[in-house]
Order: structure tokens, then C-alpha cells, then sequence
């Protein structure tokens, strides 16, 4: 079955859904107060400015999947309703760089960062960072609560509203629980195989592709036998999709990831990948986890070990089960094409080596 | 017309809603993942450790000026829905104290501060102070997301749900753009009386008292007269409050307010006292506002000087202004019984001196 265009063009259709909204927000801001546009604008331009629209993809092939029609009067609300997705992402990316301190994402001055330039630049009293930091919980505030409006006035149907409302729900406290474990065990410096699956399941997993696509299937009124399929699929090439993304985190090509090589490791994060390393013997990430100036040939060294103590040789295994039980559960599935075929090829693109 | 027993008990049942809601969230939360509860426990602590239910209860009154009877069946799911807007205040509350790095609230630690001490009594890795922020940051995050669950979840008819959609939608904007004034204004130094009271109408007239008397009467049908009618009362009303609010913050019997004295003054908060206050000489202020170190005598001072200059007066003479504005205002408007005598006894004590 052809896909549609609006299948094929979907992050620019999200883009142009989440900017239209925007602009409507920014003029009520405006009227309430003239001051709030620079609180807005710079969620507009954080929002507007990246982003691969996963969340909302999966979301969409979830409607399809329960044979959505995009020629329906109803595919304008869905595409809004979907796009709602990404101003959750943005709170959580804009709260969690605040928590994690980070200086840049997509290559610009996180928000907390900006706002405290802005605050330098100006000459205004106080610390600059205790500006950045109360914008950049502000700003995150605006874009979960917009998240919510977004999807309650995107025009679905009651009883499509009423369906969502369990994994809307779901979702948001399983990406915040997800948040939170990820911080407890950070600074607990549990490096266990166990702790790092467990935040792969909540915040990659559930949140990122499971239930967008439970979300996309209850707006559609997709079957029980259906949603569950989509979730067994959605839980497993969740947390492939994560593990790939450690191993691009410690091995990809800066010029592709967008990330100083071995990024990951000077952050100190505890993945799957590191779990396993320490577990085998991989003593060198004892040392370098964590250094924000851990030097190239370090890395290099970890990436030897994590080689050689075959943490990579396990992880990508995993990654292939999990691909290969992912897309059983999918073909096991009563999903409408051509969503079965299309989740068939996200799966594997977002699973697939690129390193 | 006599009032019914949930209009008299009216704080009791919200706690009630609220501690049988964030129990069930927290066996969801549990499920997801052990360790989140403790999250989820502090929220509730917070939540249910003290606060006036001010909120809720003008939501209720609201609704019973919409004619809302509280022997109907719906009573219930009204009492949940109004009962979401504590979570609000939760969340406008973790993140303010994060904000203004405030150590106590109700003289409890903060949730940063309580939960730096747990890192340091854990002995964990990193910064005590940057695990506190990340807890507060997040947990502040579950209850504004939560607020909306439990209000989506309150088992309103969708089209009382339809017509709450837009004050709850922009109740939520006004209090996060409040808030962001506040923080721009401190740190531009702005004392200006006017940025005090654009202040004063986000934060507590729409947020506090306007939009809930709004989504109370919304869930009720009540008819746009009323709506006007209330809406025009709960601004007057609420910037009344705050200016009152304003006058306990400096001359407050700590033993009725609960903070320490002039703590308003330590703060340096803009208050249009404080901007009448400089515009009419009260020179002290400048070189009192905002020190943390400020002694017992100078806020004496300034107390005097206030007085002396005649800011006091006037900031009485409007809080006087405001409430007979927002009586004739009520008066006019079509409220049923007994909520009209109640609102105007509510606009009373909320506005009436205790120093």
C-alpha cells in the first residue's frame, strides 16, 4: 500500500503544527503580559530548532496502525494531537539540561545558559545563573502544561480524548519516573546492568516509542489485541533503539552524532554498555567515567577494552533480539498497512549500526 | 440559605480527594519503578502538610454560583476537579522555593533542601545541592503534570470538561507568565508600582482567586453574566489579597503569619508597598531590601518610614477600593445562593486586617 503524503513529509507537517500553536500561545502571552514573548519565543525557537519528531512519528503509525485514514476529516486533529508529543520532549530536555548542567544542545547554549548570557549581558542584579536556572524551570513549566492544551484543543473527538487519556497519563509519569531513576542512580553510582535496563524501559521505551505509538492506537480505536501488539513491539525496539544510542555515544562519528566523541563517557553515564563493561572487567571505565576532561587517547583506550571484554559483542546482540522479538510482536499484530511495513523499517533504521 | 455540610467542611474534603488521589498515583508510580516513590511521597507530604485550599475553594463557590448543588450526584467529581488545582500550587510552590533558593516553607525544609540533605546523609556522589535541584525540579514536574490527570480523571461530563478547557488552559499560562514577571522584575530592579501590580494580577488576582471562581462556574453551565460577574469580582478580590498579603509581609505578627518578621523585606520582594514606599521617599527601603542580614531595628524602620511617608494608607485605601469594587461587582452578578453571601464573607476575611 503507497503512503500518503502526509506520511511521507510528517516531521514538516509536526513542525508546522507546533509552530502555528506556538504562534496562537504567543500572542495570548502577549496580551497577558508584553514581557512573557521572551519566555516564549525562546521555548519557539528551542522547539522549532531540532529535533527528529520521533515521538510523534511513532504516534502517528500508532493511528495508522489502527487504520487511520490521512484523508480523513479527523488526520488535521490527529497530526496536532501528535505534535503535542514534542512539548512534552521539550520540558523534559530543558529541565533536564538545568539538572545536568550541560552547556549546549544542538550545537546552541542550552536554555538555563542563554538566559543567564542574556542576564550577563544586560547587567542585571543578582547571579546570572540563578536567572538561567529559574527561566529554564519556567520555560520547561510552559511547554508541559502547553503539551496538555495543545492536545485537549486539537480537535479529537470526545471518546477519542477519553481513550488517550490512560496513556497520556502513563506516559508523562513514566518519563518522569524514568528522569528521576536516572538521577537517583547517578549519584547512588549504581552501575548495575539492572538499573541502567530499568531507565532504558521507562525513559526510552515506554516514553519515546511505546506509548506515542498507544496513543496514536487509542486515538484510532485500535483493538486490545492490536495495542498490545504495538507495545510488546514498542517496549523491545524502545530499548534497542537506547542501546544503539550508547554504543553511538562511546563509538560514533562526532560528525554524524553531533556529539564530541565520547561524550558519553565524560558525562559519566550508565548504560547497559558500561554496566557490562565494568561487569567483565573493563577496569579502565572505573577511571574514566565521569571526567569531563577525559583526553582522546582515554577514550580510545575504552573503547578498546569495551571491545575487547565483548560489552559491545553483548550489547549488539541485544540489540539484535530485541529487534527480532520487536518485529515478531509486530507481525503477530492486526496492523493496518501500511503502517505494519512502515514500523517494520523504523525499527530497523533507528536499530542499525551507524558507526 | 443554610449551607450544606461540604460547604462548611470544604478544606477536609479536598485533603480527602487529594489523599485518596495521590495514593492511587503512588501504586501506579510504585509499579513503574520502587524507587520513584519516594518522589511521589514527598510530593504527597507537601501536598497534604498544610495550605489554605484558598484555591479549590473559590473553584467550589464558583461552582456554586453556577447553581451547582451539592447533594447531586456530580458533587463529587466537582470536588476532585477543584481539588487538582492544589497539585497546581504544588508545583508553582517545589519550583518558586527552587527559584528563590528559599531554605523553609511552613516550617519544613524545602523539597531542594530536604532533598540535599538526604544526599548528604546518604553520602552520595556529586553535589547535594544539584540532587536537590533535579528532585524539585521533577517532582514539581508530577504535580503539574498530575494536576491535569486528576482533573481530566474527575469524572466530569466532557462537556463540562469542554467549557473548563479554556480557564484551565489559561489560568495555567497566567500563573507561569506571573511568575516569570516576578523573577524579570527582581532582577531588572524594576520598582516600579506598576510592575507590582501586573504582578500582583497574574499571580494571585487570575491565578489564585479570578480563574478558579472561572473554571468552577464553567463546570456548572453558568452563563457569561455570571461568568463576568465572578471573573470581575475574583480580580478585584484577589489583587486586594495579595496587597494585604503585602502589608503581613512587613508589619505580620510572625506568630499569626508564620514567618519571621519583615521576612518580605530580607527577600527583597517588589511589592506595590514597597514601589509607593520609594516613590514617595522612604529612602531606608533602598539600602533594607533584599539583605538577607536585615536586623530587628531597621525593619522597625522601615516600618515607620512606610507608615510616615503614607504608603501604608494607601495601600489600604486601595485594598479598601478593591473590595467594595469586587462587593458591587458580585452584587450585580446572577449568584445563587448561598454562594453570594459566602463569596462576600470570603472577600472580607481574605482582605481584613490582622496586625
Amino acid at each position: 500500500m503507497p503512503l500518503h503524503p502526509l506520511d511521507l513529509d510528517l516531521p514538516k507537517h509536526v513542525d508546522a503544527a507546533l509552530a502555528g500553536y506556538l504562534a496562537d500561545r504567543r500572542s495570548l502571552g502577549e496580551r497577558m503580559e508584553a514581557n512573557f514573548t521572551g519566555a516564549v519565543d525562546a521555548l519557539a525557537d528551542f522547539v522549532l530548532g531540532g529535533g527528529k519528531r520521533i515521538r510523534p512519528t511513532f504516534a502517528w503509525w500508532g493511528w495508522r496502525a489502527a487504520g487511520g485514514d490521512p484523508e480523513c476529516a479527523q488526520a488535521e486533529a490527529v497530526l496536532t494531537a501528535v505534535s503535542s508529543l514534542e512539548l512534552i520532549q521539550a520540558c523534559a530536555l530543558v529541565h533536564d539540561d538545568l539538572m545536568d548542567a550541560s552547556e549546549t544542545r544542538r550545537g546552541r547554549p542550552t536554555v538555563h545558559v542563554e538566559f543567564a548570557r542574556r542576564h550577563r549581558e544586560q547587567g542585571w542584579l543578582g547571579e546570572p545563573a540563578r536567572f538561567g536556572l529559574a527561566a529554564a524551570v519556567l520555560i520547561g513549566d510552559v511547554a508541559l502544561a502547553w503539551a496538555d492544551d495543545m492536545l485537549f484543543a486539537a480537535g479529537l473527538p470526545t471518546d477519542a480524548l477519553q481513550r488517550l487519556s490512560l496513556p497520556w497519563r502513563d506516559m508523562r509519569t513514566e518519563m518522569l519516573a524514568g528522569q528521576y531513576l536516572d538521577v537517583l542512580t547517578q549519584v547512588r553510582g549504581d552501575a548495575s546492568a539492572d538499573a541502567a535496563l530499568r531507565i532504558d524501559r521507562l525513559k526510552t521505551a515506554a516514553y519515546t516509542v511505546e506509548r506515542p505509538l498507544h496513543m496514536g492506537a487509542a486515538i484510532g480505536g485500535g483493538s486490545p489485541e492490536l495495542i498490545d501488539g504495538l507495545r510488546a513491539f514498542g517496549t523491545d525496539i524502545g530499548v534497542a533503539f537506547q542501546l544503539r544510542d550508547d554504543l553511538l555515544g562511546v563509538f560514533g562519528d562526532p560528525t554524524v552524532t553531533g556529539k564530541p566523541a565520547g561524550d558519553d563517557l565524560r558525562e559519566g553515564k550508565r548504560t547497559l554498555l558500561v554496566a557490562l563493561g565494568i561487569e567483565r572487567g573493563a577496569d579502565v571505565l572505573e577511571h574514566a567515567l565521569g571526567r569531563p576532561d577525559l583526553d582522546v587517547a582515554t577514550v580510545d583506550e575504552v573503547r578498546a577494552r569495551l571491545v575487547e571484554v565483548g560489552a559491545v559483542a553483548a550489547v549488539e546482540e541485544r540489540i539484535t533480539e530485541l529487534t527480532e522479538s520487536a518485529l515478531r510482536a509486530l507481525d503477530r499484530a492486526p496492523v493496518a498497512e501500511p503502517a505494519g511495513d512502515r514500523l517494520a523499517e523504523l525499527a530497523v533504521s533507528a536499530t542499525r549500526r551507524t558507526y
